[in-house]
């Protein structure tokens, strides 16, 4: 056997898959804590499926990993998450709407993989499904600020509508065919700075110097989100800008509290992909050497009934977590290579041993026991090792006088303590 | 899009997802009170690494999934979780033994989709590695004893060993050749009886009567596990059958808790696959729709040394669980199509409902609000139509004399409480 992963593939060890299962169950929780309920879907989806209309580009064909089956069927392995709920959605008329689901799901890309790339990764996505208005996307800012303070990650929370964008491209006078050029550009404003944002607007995008100074004008207008609300709805005077600051201001009405000070109205944000249609979100470490985003989503009320060929829209807001780059971002150092909290160390005591580790167990501690009868440093080596916290050790002596000796493993401290005192101790 | 799953696989909805978590996370929540830790490997395996030298037979090839990246190079998806274990302890020298993990994971395999087979489908595997004893098979016993407790199925764990089916096919005289053969058809005793077992001995597997006669001798020995120890060791005088019959008696030995009942000897166990050396497990559910089994596994001592091309054993024991069988069997229905207990229907006070939902959800209650401001009748719809067990009705009266009606969706009982009353109720 060649002892090698497939490109872009990763295996994750204990000491890491413990790590990121953390995070996901943190996610799952505070998923359903809002009343998403989890979806799963199949790796395998048909080409065809894969193919469809696909608001987000079709570049993403090129980086699809096709294959067949026995029937010479074409299939490809899932490059996200979208595609297939709609289907799902497609396939199950009766679904009760608004339909809420989250999905934590590995998806493939046959991309190049430099600068830390994967061609097989988790995705996270939670989206609402059937509802019009704003309160969909407050919730899903909610959920966004409460993983991340339990997760304990210092965040900026960016929200933006795509509507106040348009407008503010109409109010600069920029011409259709230069409207995405410049939208990426100024997404960049926050990395860049304004003054490279007008280099690229004039020397990329090709804006002429009125243009650029029109954009300019309004990315100067600094101050809180209210402020910013204001200064903006007295410049831009189109419907749909009006109606994007106005999504944006009852948003912030509802995420008023303090708790919420972490969320700012950034007019330049305006994320890459084509087919969000009003808000959207971003999610970005602070001090962090993390730089780039942990987080993002929006609304896209177009694109599963393009997916599915109907007419009108299939309302829909999502926010999608990058559980890679959160874990970079915690820079968390994995204390352990295995789940175990306890290691029963017999001493010639096996049988007996063994009845102990059992009502440890019973006691839901995550508890393991030589099986080897090694010896006693030996032993301690081994917990050691794998960063267990702490070892009971299970002589004649102790089984005597039915006391145990509990070893912390960090401070070296040994107590001799009765079993009710060590269950009592472990589920601190 | 052409609204279809590729064959063979399946979508997952709410209701039946929540069901499946609730299996998958009792099985990891019981492996890892064991001290076993997750592991997770990439899908994607390069395909000379699944189409390594694989004691489990070659067959399994024609069925695997074969694709190519970019770069042409040849990889497959994986069609089991035990050729992904072998490579990572191939690849990290380092890890401790044992070696203890479990890992929940898709596997694919492109074969015929008759009878309820799938092409993708959820594998869950238990192993330790660098244990000789049969101190490791207990632990395992005590696993499966011990979810199959926890989701209430009753079943039969039966155990034997290679070692003694080895023993019974040299004392009835057996030749090599037909060993294999024998093997398989003494393997459905338990479902075809020992007439028919005979005839298949004698017509299949070409047996002289002679030959029978011993086989047929041995099976007709029945009592409890010691009884049957006892009367084989007497019959079974080779090393080998000795040796596996003092192995299986040690464990019964550390099983003899009334809670083990359940764990029966059955001499004619083999399971199918050539690999196993030693103890080999199988649960069967008692009184049930579903007779097949539901779990199975065995020590597998030279499997990874073969698949690492390495010479000596690397001793290896692990259980399999099929969630889809044990879903089966419970005859789980899904009551509810949603994770949500409570639904909050405000009656034009939504500001101040969702801080309702707010401090409920802050109590870790799941909770879902409308946020459409649909009427009373057509959320109570809703709520009904997805299972959800209580709603919470929040107008301006209630607001003032700040209690709220939260209405039982079973019984339809309504009562009239405060937040903290209502926090109470909802956490039992």
């Amino acid at each position: 056997m060649k002892l090698e992963n497939a490109r872009g593939t990763r295996d994750f060890l204990p000491e890491d898959k413990i790590q990121r299962d953390k995070i996901v169950n943190t996610l799952r929780e505070i998923f359903e804590t809002f009343g998403y309920s989890p979806l799963e879907t199949p790796v395998l989806e048909r080409f065809d499926v894969l193919s469809s209309k696909y608001t987000g580009g079709a570049e993403i064909l090129k980086e699809t990993f096709k294959l067949t089956d026995q029937g010479k069927r074409e299939l490809g392995l899932r490059y996200d998450l979208t595609v297939p709920l709609a289907r799902v959605i497609g396939q199950n008329p009766n679904l009760k709407m608004p339909f809420k689901r989250y999905q934590i799901d590995k998806v493939w890309r046959d991309g190049p993989i430099n600068l830390g790339r994967y061609r097989e990764f988790l995705q996270t996505d939670v989206d609402v499904v059937g509802i019009k208005n704003i309160n969909a996307e407050v919730e899903l800012i909610e959920i966004t600020r409460g993983f991340f303070q339990a997760i304990r990650l210092d965040v900026l929370i960016k929200i933006n509508s795509r509507k106040i964008l348009n407008g503010i491209l109409e109010f600069a006078g920029i011409e259709k065919e230069k409207q995405l050029d410049a939208t990426l550009i100024i997404d960049k404003l926050d990395k860049i700075g304004l003054d490279a944002v007008k280099q690229e607007l004039r020397q990329v995008a090709r804006l002429d110097e009125q243009q650029v100074k029109k954009i300019s004008e309004i990315f100067s207008i600094s101050g809180k989100n209210e402020q910013k609300i204001i200064s903006l709805k007295m410049k831009l005077k189109e419907g749909e800008a009006q109606e994007g600051l106005k999504e944006i201001d009852d948003m912030l009405t509802l995420l008023s509290g303090d708790e919420f000070d972490n969320v700012i109205f950034d007019p330049s944000l305006a994320r890459g992909l084509a087919y969000y249609t009003g808000a959207v979100f971003e999610v970005v470490p602070v001090d962090n050497k993390i730089k780039s985003t942990v987080a993002g989503g929006g609304r896209y009320d177009k694109m599963i009934a393009s997916l599915l060929e109907r007419e009108g829209d299939i309302p829909a807001v999502g926010i999608s977590f990058g559980v890679d780059r959160i874990i970079d971002a915690l820079e968390l150092k994995a204390d352990a290579k295995t789940v175990t909290k306890i290691f029963v160390i017999p001493i010639k005591t096996y049988e007996q041993s063994l009845e102990i580790a059992r009502r440890l167990r019973k006691a839901g501690i995550k508890t393991d026991i030589d099986m080897q009868g090694r010896g006693p440093s030996k032993n301690l080596d081994y917990a050691n090792a794998l960063g267990i916290p702490h070892v009971l050790i299970i002589g004649e002596t102790e089984l005597k006088q039915n006391k145990f000796k509990l070893k912390d493993m960090k401070t070296g401290k040994e107590e001799l303590l009765s079993m009710a005192d060590i269950v009592q101790k472990m589920k601190e």
